[in-house]
């Protein structure tokens, strides 16, 4: 299975919410693919990846197929994220609302800038870095995001894993190494622009890119 | 094309780069493949889209192929870029290291609250919303990045396509919709964490997910 697909399943499951918002029970798979910008083969194959969803003429029934979407997605309940770095990222990442929409709760923030310690990043007391180990341990922390300068990314990396944390989203511009059994995701905004870069200078190629 | 190449032809790119400086002149495709983490065919066949690269049984010219790459992305010039929203989000894009790096030049911010303008946001004076206009023109601006609250996104993408802009990076968590010869790619947060809570909830699935 692709990865791609599992963000593809994010797509489909935040469409679907609107669609039960809007009071639309069912439906069909064209109709769907084609809200979500998605080609229908395309979808049908990423959810075939879990099973059997709607029935032939009829479709899907939109509460039911986003119900099971986020429970593949493990969101029928809250996750506990932590935030390294009270700096302007991680400030703006702790008061992002789309986080918390998504059941994914800020309930730590730490910096190695003792200075920081105690005042508050949004709503969360910034805690020093010393104290990772026992915050996490105590909160039930199981998400952690790297928000620090590309030097200091990889001694955080190292003290998330000493932390037991197996799962890792990290916004500094550096190649971080962590073991096997830890999900390490990078985003890298400069490829999110370079993304743009590439149409601007081929806008006529762009015609037969597919949305993914 | 699956959109999927492009992000892919960056992470070739910057994997290249680090060859270059590691003094590596050339590579095999396998390796390549290898130190992306991305699967050899899928990586054939994204350059496939693009032409012809490297020779059957010597590999690729690291240099020559990155400088393809860079051709290909629209990275062998400058980009200038325009940030709406001075606040934390606006502020830590605004300083990204990231970005400069990879030839984008955060040119201006704008932000509708008057009380900003003037003031600095990283080395870049704030400009007003009513600016915007003027600024892009004078400033040879091409892409914009929407660092705002959702609920005032939709209007400050308006603002964009009015001044002209065909390249929009969307942070806001809201659903825009501009015109069709516009470039909209939409940065979700909450789908990079719903990755990682995939993955924790799916561990043993996990081993079948390709890395894309």
């Amino acid at each position: 299975m692709p990865a791609a697909t599992i963000s593809r399943l994010s797509i489909y499951s935040r469409c679907l919410a609107q669609l039960e918002i809007s009071g639309i029970d069912t439906i069909s798979s064209h109709e769907l693919a084609d809200r979500t910008g998605i080609n229908p083969a395309q979808m049908r194959k990423d959810l075939s990846y879990f099973g059997q969803f709607g029935k032939r003429g009829v479709g899907y029934k939109t509460s039911e197929l986003n119900k099971n979407i986020l429970k593949i997605l493990g969101l029928d309940h809250e996750w506990k994220v932590a935030i390294v770095g009270a700096g302007n990222l991680g400030s703006a990442l702790s008061g992002y609302r789309g986080l918390k929409e998504h059941r994914f709760i800020v309930s730590a923030v730490f910096d190695s800038d003792k200075s920081k310690t105690g005042r508050y990043c949004g709503t969360v007391r910034v805690s020093s870095m010393d104290e990772v180990k026992d915050v996490v341990a105590r909160e039930g922390i199981e998400i952690a995001i790297i928000a620090v300068p590309a030097e200091a990314a990889h001694w955080v990396a190292n003290q998330l894993v000493a932390a037991g944390l197996k799962a890792i989203l990290n916004f500094a511009p550096a190649t971080l190494i962590v073991p096997e059994d830890v999900k390490l995701r990078n985003v890298d905004l400069s490829i999110e622009l370079e993304n743009l870069s590439y149409f601007l200078t081929n806008k006529d190629r762009e015609a037969t890119v597919e949305n993914a």
